[in-house]
């Protein structure tokens, strides 16, 4: 049977080779090297090791490993959209970046008319794109890669300008993420998959479910995301003990919710089994909790207790939240964004303006000023002198209070989430648009609207199916 | 039909919950950052750039993929297991290094009455986790995740402390954990799988076997292993000249242990084929036996024989050894970690020996006092005073001769032979009690009692059934 | 069915063990450590973190996992040849990696009668090993290990001998390797399969298909090559800004070859869907296409534009060429090397052609003679020692202009292609001899005749025709 209105054969060429060409033609005109990057400005007193290549490149190599192959691998869970999760994660992922580097640049790496590009644009764009995906995991299998596409191209904008002004106007700490990343993607997620809403899904689907082989790559992907996510939450902190500690929290954070979801899993499984799904998700929802404190002193104690309530928040919500959104408030969350983003993004901001406002000069030494820079005294203040003797290039802050701090904080997860709601709403009614491609209900959670597939696919159904008709026989 | 004994319902959550409450516990009140990772301890000559989180996180990270990723997919080579070899050990691993931390942190990190906590906590946890790793491979399929969680927790204080003692009464030289690591692993395993003997394994399980798919998978965990197994024999040695040699011999050590692994698999074989369970051990031989002499001037010729020598011995150890060890010595050794680890972890100490004894000032320099640290002459000898001219901050040592620091190292094998072998069977005794949801033997090798499993599991022994019945009629 | 002339019980052991001891011996009497890994050479001046390792470790261990991961994942794309797709690169690759430390060793890297060996070596003998797995591509599913081995064996020298010879007489600047590793591996890899040509699998053969898990483990191949391509590229260039360009180069050339590839996979495909070996190849096409220039100053924007045309060029091979040749010339390019490796590698030799011509002091700076090395004014030139005040430490060149360095650059491609096809040919000679346990037609894209295989071998296509069977008396 053919498939045509989900043929890619025109629709895909078109747009991507228009982004293309339009992508090369900003390329072109506004995007040029940074000093890193730039053969001209290396000077008789330039060491080659000094290249901030050398500090960012290993945390770069760290998020391309997450994207690529935990994203691809986690996405591609389902037993017969192995090919889609893995490979539109990947066609996405690369488009994400592409456009991010243009749009993120130009709000935070242009001057003198020029995006300056060097990896650390990458990295930034890296995070952009999971944003991108993180989204895209609300609306897994019913979206063709088409759709995709169109919400990438209208996310990282939006995305973009949000993380610009929430960090030029409100000017928080949050190093890993958790409002700007995970709170921005989960909301925006939602509000997407609220419009492209498919009421016959509620009743379920014969080709929703795993099979043995996509259930240990899906954990594959878990497991390049749960040992590379130190770098993610690390990436962009300071350098040196800031880093040092992001590192150690996010490792204790995703160890202790690893624990919790395996204990909750047989707990609330009526067999007593262990269920694949959490093993896949839960595990990793330390790394998100102690993201917005990530690079605190918030002791490692905290961090544990972090990943603890994370693994159980995210648990509950698998449980009892996601099923009461898909009936009763029409949100189909297909791989539970919202509780692995959603709720522990929100324990996150809560742990981290605790943090803000338990922050002392006792605790953290004149560094205070460098980790909270919007506490740092304004110019002129002649406290702020007497700390640039103790730290040489202090910069000056604004003189908040922690309260004020704490306050911005609270400001940003509001404004985040409705902004990324309202910009998820609006994607969706663009999704859909007709020409989309868009899979109809029986072709979702299905590889062969947008692939060719080799014979042995869907065999294991078919093979089930002879199966019962012998065993009757028998 | 149910298989209520193994329920994990009530006992897993009971397990993890309380040892989480303790860990909490004792990382609230004995868990502190170390200098590297306090913000307070940053002055005003502090370079970022010179914190430990940047020489020590890349191996961290190397090792993470070889303990998750590498282990996790090298224990899945069983057709019906491969959710319990990935998953059991996540959850066996993730818990080992949580109890480590705290464990070799009392031991080794710990002053002022607190554990310091830094990057470098982190690998040395990960190596107490590997061990727990080895010896599960001893035990694989025959275990509950319970059994594994007692395992861990018994195993790892067992492991800190011979560690400890050896380190700091013996000290002995032993940069890849020939003894520490891979000897502790394997007898202790040996240990626990000799008192948990289940006769009726040694007539064949029909599930004893393995999948194309699992096969596949498997190598890949070899994959993983082989490519950052470098990293791991070089994580704890000496910074400089001794790393790099590290990293060169454990190289040329694998990849001659790969090449022999490939000859003896078809010489072996009656058919004159591969096998993949050769492919998938043999060929790791070689990062053993290079273990305790990594960073010794032993020649690249010296690593290359080594690793020959491992994968001979690792090879006829799987095809005569295990199983004798198995019909007569009641040892059912699941993944031959004797040959992988036991064999070439003797001789790996052997080689060891012979380099301690061969080493002189001729070939090492002056540096043969920072390698062999207890060779340097003791606090007041004038010898000591003339090699500190030559290199700066050198320890004063024991004084040793190379010959008597051989014999230490003689009695750091023989010691850590005993300790673990009495603690694998005093472990094994425990995990004998009741209410650890041991499965059955028709349950051994078989994901079925531990895990919700998708429709498709085990149609390929279903799919055989059906196709001989077939081929019957026809 | 015995299939004994493929038995390597004899022949594999006998090889691998003759070159065993030969490879021994040259190591123990040729073979010792630079100047980074010899304790001998450590001094009271010595900062044990400048040790080359430290910058070269880091990019060794990403193209480990190309090697060993990405080449053996990508090529264990078909249904019944995954073990030997997956293995035989390890074998393979672990061999050429031994003997190119040696033979390279000899060419480059060896004074006072000795090898010197630190991770460079290993580095450079990685890119060795990358041109044997190509031209493996070449002749995948139809060769016997013992045939890739010796292939291996004679490939590596001729390699080594181009490699040296093209950099110290012609003197040609190829950051990425696209002439010496792509052009040589590619027409290296052509000749061989026209000689071992085979008519009859131009009538298609039952086995050269793929599975849906076999795609999957492909695509990660992929992906694992792709993430770390950029430190492929990189690895060899100059420190600073220089490996910084690399870097931004590959991955934004990876990226446009990749989106480029999905539209037109979906383009040129009749029912407008993704073919998964576009998704597999041509996605990859951008790493190549950029390689000549990749250090350079092309722009981001150019690099974007080789992204594109490499993966254009690499799709139309693939759909029109590819068939051409093996119907017409007799070269079963089985991986389609000549796409991915020889189309795009002339682009990018034209490229970098292109951005030597191009390279001003303008846009470089003085820097010009430290990347064109070859443009650096003679010992003497007055010119030179004003530059020495700009850039101290800059070496003497040999006062070429552009278009002279551009002539060179036109030679080297010209006799890479030349060299490296007759070598092909005189291998491929080689591998036709008997006793190489090279399989019959029937057995190509087989891992039966090499490997013991699981029970579950090859059901999913019994699997179809027990269905067909039944579908039949349904």
């Amino acid at each position: 049977m053919k498939t045509q209105p989900t043929s890619l054969r025109v629709r895909l060429p078109v747009f991507v080779f228009l982004t293309e060409v339009i992508f090369v033609g900003l390329y072109a005109f506004f995007v040029t090297y940074d000093e890193h990057a730039n053969a001209r400005f290396q000077t008789n007193h330039t060491d080659h090791m000094h290249n901030a290549v050398y500090t960012d490149y290993p945390f770069f190599t760290d998020i391309q490993v997450m994207i690529f192959l935990g994203f691809g691998c986690l996405l591609a869970f389902f037993r017969l959209y192995g090919f889609g999760g893995m490979v539109f994660n990947f066609l996405t992922a690369t488009f994400a970046i592409q456009w991010a580097i243009l749009v993120q640049g130009y709000f935070q790496f242009s001057h003198d008319g020029k995006i300056h590009l060097g990896v650390i644009n990458l990295i930034n764009a890296e995070f952009a794109c999971a944003v991108v995906l993180i989204s895209f995991g609300a609306v897994l299998g019913k979206t063709s890669p088409l759709q995709l596409l169109v919400m990438a191209l209208l996310e990282v904008p939006v995305f973009a300008v949000t993380e610009w002004a929430v960090l030029k106007y409100l000017k928080i700490n949050d190093a890993g993420g958790s409002i700007l990343i995970h709170l921005f993607a989960c909301y925006f997620g939602l509000g997407v998959t609220f419009v492209l809403y498919r009421p016959r899904l509620n009743e379920g689907h014969v080709k929703e479910n795993t099979s043995y082989q996509s259930d240990i790559l899906s954990v594959m992907g878990t497991l390049f995301l749960w040992v590379f996510w130190p770098s993610f939450n690390s990436a962009l902190t300071l350098k040196g003990d800031d880093q040092h500690r992001a590192i150690l929290h996010t490792f204790i954070g995703l160890s202790a919710s690893t624990l919790t979801a395996f204990a909750l899993s047989a707990m609330l499984n009526k067999n007593g089994k262990l269920t694949m799904a959490d093993v896949q998700n839960v595990t990793l929802a330390g790394g998100v909790t102690v993201g917005a404190s990530v690079d605190m002193m918030i002791s490692p104690a905290a961090a544990y207790v972090l990943g603890m309530l994370g693994g159980t928040a995210c648990m509950l919500g698998y449980k009892y939240l996601s099923p009461f959104l898909a009936r009763r408030l029409r949100i189909q969350d297909q791989c539970g964004i919202h509780n692995l983003h959603g709720l522990t993004g929100l324990i996150s901001c809560t742990a981290g303006i605790c943090a803000i406002l338990m922050a002392t000069e006792d605790v953290y030494g004149p560094s205070l000023y460098e980790i909270f820079t919007h506490r740092a005294p304004v110019e002129g203040d002649p406290k702020l002198h007497e700390l640039q003797m103790l730290i040489p290039g202090l910069q000056p802050g604004l003189g908040r209070s922690a309260q004020e701090q704490a306050l911005y904080q609270v400001a940003a997860v509001f404004s985040t989430i409705g902004v990324s709601a309202l910009g998820g709403i609006l994607t969706g009614l663009v999704l859909r648009l007709p020409y989309l491609a868009s899979p109809s209900d029986d072709f979702c959670f299905d590889d062969e609207p947008f692939f060719e597939v080799p014979p042995d696919y869907d065999s294991p159904l078919k093979l089930n199916n002879t199966m019962t008709a012998d065993d009757t026989d028998a």
